[in-house]
């Protein structure tokens, strides 16, 4: 497939990402594509997760659904964190009212010769075909966001072999085995770096590394095992989007309850930290710096409000993050049992109160 | 049973709390009385959970076990936060593996009239029977600390009818139905300040009052529903103890996940704020003041770590935090499967780099 794109009509999110003026602030919503859209879940009666994912053709028809219905600034490609560990060999399911479940997660050190290490271009290649097809079929409309979970956020899934109240087993690990956890993660940091970049070659537009497991940390072990990466990976695919001629885009990195890490974050190097809801405006700006552009942050509970209360949580939001660098998202993904209407409404009301005089 | 108690050998945590002087920092561990103790399984082979809770003599044995192992400043009586909601009249099992399990939660603001609204000395009578006993078998070794949940937290409980990792059936209340959510958190008010009084008068010498669900908030709900219900109960329980001609005992508040509220918990008038272990020891004691102690706050996964590894983290956790108002305890509960040695360390490292010159 071609990668010779329409050419893009709606800049806000860029622009905003690389601290530029905006007419108004950009607006999408973590998990945008996903369950509480009824043709989602329409197609899902037909269809299991994971087979979305690798089919190129149900990955873009995902993700344009959202864009159909309201007036986002960006799409996400449809996909999941988990096609990592599954391209490492690992398998996962996703099972309905459970969530993922690792067949045989990592029980100890030993375990990580069972790891593949892929040739991501071959076996992440449906990623990669589902955001060239997007491209695409979005004409140029809004740009296309690519993804990653980041990776303690895998690790952590590796191990525990699904979700975790308390990510106690994945956690064991940094204390006991500090070596074997550096050597995963360094694992899963190299092959995010050549995913992301071939994203990037497939179409991306921006990229987000997920740290969705940040809050089961506290700063020591942040700062021992997982920030490095997380600058490593910013950094590394940069230079070879440079060395490969491959155009720059922003990089994105939302560590979901990082609230002790953010200043870190702020000079990461990254271009757009995300906040999540627990963290005020103000004082994500003043730990993060002046020079990111923040992303965020609605308490995804706040869509279950009525419209004019709503109304009011989202203006009070704007006034607090001001016109610029900002890009308006929920502090999390949006929950399966929202109201479409309610996405809906925080879009309009989000152009509304950040509108340039 | 009399309530002329033997006479404290041991007053380190209360004097922490005060912010007297202490030759070296108290420390205690939540969740002491706990699975990871064989005696405690043993017990619980026999004994169903919420029969140990309502019978003082097992309830006191529970309480003593870890006393009898470990240098522990503290004993904290062993019973539950739902046991408040079963005094409303909620039906509540602890189901091996899963947790909580409500037979019915409340779904709606009309299942408020289900709620009867006990007498508190009658329908808890265990609990201070308990508190009672403990307090002549201890023989004046450790203090002991009596405790109650938050209102939101047992809130949360009764609305998800167990745990949850979004909370999000409860936040919905409190954007779809901020009335009856009101009048909830003030029955839960009323009844904890009761219910902390009587532990008072039953021989409690501390107490804490557990807000575990804080992190599921923002700051936005947390003032406007939460914190008000956390002042009232510090305020109305030392007011209703001189009332009553009892002793007045410090009063700890630990919101977990609660990094965003910290300052406000700093002047809510409570002696302690507990620090989940996210927080930075540093950052907590600018955030909560000089007013208060801290207490905290050890990420409950060091206790994994080797011992010459746990003793650097100790070490680095006690110069952060230095020797005044300051008492020790992991930033959570102790996980059911930690080596009880570990705990053993725990409180000697404590001791080792707190002793006073």
């Amino acid at each position: 497939m071609t990668t010779d794109f329409p050419v893009l009509q709606n800049d806000r999110l860029l622009r905003a990402a690389k601290g530029e003026e905006v007419d108004f602030v950009p607006v999408w919503v973590m998990r945008q594509a996903g369950r509480y859209l009824p043709e989602f879940r329409e197609l899902r009666v037909e269809h299991d997760f994971f087979k979305i994912c690798r089919t190129p053709e149900l990955a873009c028809e995902i993700t344009l659904q959202p864009i159909r219905r309201f007036e986002l600034d960006a799409a996400i490609i449809f996909s999941d964190i988990l096609v990592v560990p599954q391209a490492l060999g690992m398998k996962v399911e996703m099972k309905p009212g459970v969530g993922p479940v690792f067949d045989s997660p990592l029980v100890n050190p030993q375990h990580l010769d069972r790891l593949i290490i892929p040739d991501v271009k071959q076996e992440l290649k449906y990623v990669f075909d589902a955001i060239t097809l997007t491209r695409h079929k979005l004409e140029g409309k809004v740009p296309l966001i690519g993804f990653t979970g980041a990776p303690w956020t895998l690790m952590a899934y590796m191990i525990e072999g699904g979700g975790s109240k308390t990510q106690s087993k994945a956690k064991k690990w940094l204390y006991q085995h500090p070596e074997a956890s550096h050597k995963l993660l360094k694992i899963l940091t190299d092959v995010n770096v050549d995913y992301l970049v071939e994203q990037v070659r497939a179409g991306a537009q921006l990229l987000q590394v997920f740290e969705s497991n940040a809050e089961y940390l506290g700063l020591r072990e942040f700062k021992k095992f997982v920030l490095p990466t997380l600058i490593d990976i910013n950094k590394r695919v940069k230079a070879k989007l440079q060395e490969e001629g491959l155009e720059q885009v922003p990089m994105t990195v939302f560590a979901k309850g990082g609230h002790f890490v953010l200043k870190e974050l702020g000079e990461s190097g990254y271009d757009v930290v995300g906040l999540d809801w627990t963290i005020e405006p103000q004082v994500g700006r003043q730990l993060a710096g002046d020079k990111v552009t923040l992303q965020g942050n609605l308490d995804p509970c706040a869509l279950y409000a009525p419209a004019d209360h709503l109304e009011d949580i989202v203006k009070e939001m704007a006034a607090k993050f001001g016109n610029n660098r900002w890009i308006a998202n929920l502090g999390h993904g949006i929950y399966p049992d929202m109201d479409p209407e309610s996405v809906k409404n925080f879009v309009t009301f989000i152009h509304k109160y950040t509108k340039s005089p």
